[in-house]
């Protein structure tokens, strides 16, 4: 009976990863010029053709990822439109800034720098590819790059923040914004796979990492805040209170995923408890279903304008956090969350008409934009839930990986 | 007939500006630090303390502006926060960025600085304050920092823009953004007003904003679109097509107003039909009334998450600019408009129970955020609005202003 049930949910997400990933196959590739057009209209359509660096970094990890992991994918033009998204990014993507270098956050469609952001994402994500493009080319110059950029983020984190542009303020102090730990949590884990040697580098920055995200525990267990002070305490106003449900459910599966390798029970309890039924329970619309984008903890409004939207990302770390929590401890109580949120997600989201995801509708349900890609929507998150579900499911059905 | 009409809009007017100047009085004055709370709740509790200093700056304008101009708030205690806004200012919101001083955006409830920008509108408030508390405490000192920050500003825009801060990249050309020249027209009429010397000092500028407001009439006359090229040609992608409808309607009260002191008819007549009647035309929404905020010249969806709702201040310019035109013109077509937009404005954004309006409805026209005041929200476009059309009725009405 479970069994069925499970099949049925991998049916669904086989067919939906094959539909994703053929839209940005036909849509987004720069025959001209490399890298990948990602600001697509409902029909594919390039309705700008700015190529935002993080966005870039994310298509070539997911190619990539899918050609090394699933057997259909493992096609020689998926292979190919990786290596010219991340020739792309090598090319262009680091400029200089304040005698320093800097990945842009946002090229012309020729690769020339039109925005630089003082923060560590794009860099973060150039990682991510280059260290794919590494293990499918099996080619040490990628792997070489991915170390390099990865040691510079390091320091610029924990060393030395001035490489970044910001301007120290005294009523700005250091803060522990859970975006940081968790982006370098997730590189560590893309790193160490397979590789003992990087394991070893990198396990105390791994420990750090799961230090400085247990510290947005907070009101005595009972939530999740974005952003603490460096010694964990909570901070004062709209920016203390903040919460963003879905941030909290990624945060909840990298956690688990590094407790397994780590075969660290009370962390994995912790990740499922804290950063996956909370969340959920805090963040999910009673009302109208789906997931809220923000939330303030103490019921205030928050000063977002999009608080109130459910966009697609929260709901597909949701439903990673919860197919691996009961993957984890085969509770069925995750189980029945899982399919709670793949119900509305599955109800919503999915364009039937010309394929791929809405990303942006209101607190109804109803699309608020119906771009397909944009500024901060990509190849990146639609298709990583399916294929992390579809090898989730595969584990629980005992089907062997192909590859 | 038309006569009756205008004094019922002339009385809600009247009773409104009272009951929002209240709200402020009773609930935003910081007695410790001075200065001005802005994050409101909606029963005026103040939820986050943080000092947005072009809110600061904004509030002490709109407090000067109304005590040397209304008799019913020339009182004291207005006069008073007004100077305790900018001693703040004054104190507070300078600070040393990359070897230049720069106006924070943000500063704690104490004045230490949270977040500089790298524009030049937190200064453009700061000189806005400083310009009515000289006229209305008649010290010399006040107007001296006016002019100083004044020919600071010009010096960023017109000469040298490094000491604000912002990298110079291959991919982002110069391009002319809108609000760069209203800002500045805004400052200069504040400047020149019953002050010949500065008229003639601020002549060129004056000019100098008008061409660079008139280069935004685009597609043949037939969109204002909101960042042109230096050169006034449309930019490629989402920024070239990007159109504010609010915006456009500010900047076509601002350059009728400019016309009208220096008697150019051609300027009146092109500023009612492209900067009002078209985004009106353009911007508002058939299906459930109001102002977009933000649209695609080709009807693209915008990939700005709010671009839907409807925000209190595109309707606040677009009574102002509507009932100017009409008072310059007596075209009953004009009234017409205003008649429609204060309709949707006073149904829609008035709280009736805790007074003072709500910001930021959703599409449908229903309250998405009710905070009264927050990070782009304080105490200055509904009381200027009202302000300025009660002024405009008592000019229709041939009431002499009492001061």
């Amino acid at each position: 009976m479970a069994e069925e049930v499970l099949e049925s949910f991998r049916k669904k997400i086989c067919a939906e990863l094959d539909q994703v990933v053929a839209f940005w196959l036909k849509h987004s590739h720069d025959e001209d010029h490399g890298g990948f057009f990602t600001c697509l209209a409902k029909d594919g359509e390039v309705y700008d053709d700015l190529k935002y660096v993080w966005l870039q970094g994310r298509q070539v990890w997911m190619y990539c990822r899918l050609y090394r992991s699933v057997e259909r994918f493992r096609k020689p033009d998926i292979l190919q439109a990786a290596k010219s998204g991340g020739e792309f990014l090598r090319s262009h993507a680091w400029v200089p800034v304040a005698g320093n270098k800097k990945c842009a956050f946002c090229l012309t469609h020729s690769g020339q720098a039109v925005k630089v952001q003082r923060t560590i994402f794009s860099e973060c994500f150039y990682v991510m590819a280059m260290d794919e493009l590494a293990r499918v080319t099996e080619e040490q110059q990628y792997q070489d790059e991915a170390v390099r950029v990865m040691d510079q983020i390091v320091h610029w984190t924990q060393v030395d923040s001035s490489g970044l542009g910001r301007p120290e303020l005294p009523g700005a102090g250091p803060t522990n914004s859970m975006a940081v730990p968790m982006m370098l949590l997730c590189l560590v884990e893309q790193l160490v796979e397979d590789r003992p040697e990087m394991a070893k580098k990198y396990n105390e920055l791994g420990h750090w990492c799961i230090q400085q995200i247990l510290q947005h525990v907070q009101r005595d267990g009972n939530a999740i805040l974005e952003c603490v002070s460096t010694d964990g305490q909570e901070l004062p106003g709209c920016l203390g209170r903040h919460q963003n449900p879905g941030h909290a459910l990624e945060a909840g599966w990298f956690l688990l995923q590094y407790a397994t390798r780590h075969q660290d029970e009370k962390l994995k309890k912790l990740a499922i408890e804290k950063f996956m039924l909370l969340p959920l329970a805090s963040g999910w619309d009673q009302q109208h279903g789906g997931l809220f984008y923000f939330l303030d903890v103490e019921g205030h409004c928050p000063t977002q304008l999009e608080w109130n939207m459910k966009l697609w990302w929260p709901h597909c770390e949701a439903l990673i956090a919860f197919l691996m929590g009961y993957c984890e401890t085969k509770d069925p109580n995750l189980l029945e969350k899982f399919t709670q949120i793949f119900q509305y997600t599955f109800s919503h989201f999915p364009d039937a008409v010309h394929g791929e995801w809405f990303g942006y509708l209101n607190q109804e349900g109803l699309v608020a934009l119906d771009i397909k890609g944009g500024p901060f929507k990509g190849c990146f998150h639609v298709p990583r839930c399916l294929y992390m579900c579809e090898k989730l499911l595969d584990d629980l059905l005992g089907k062997s990986p192909p590859l």
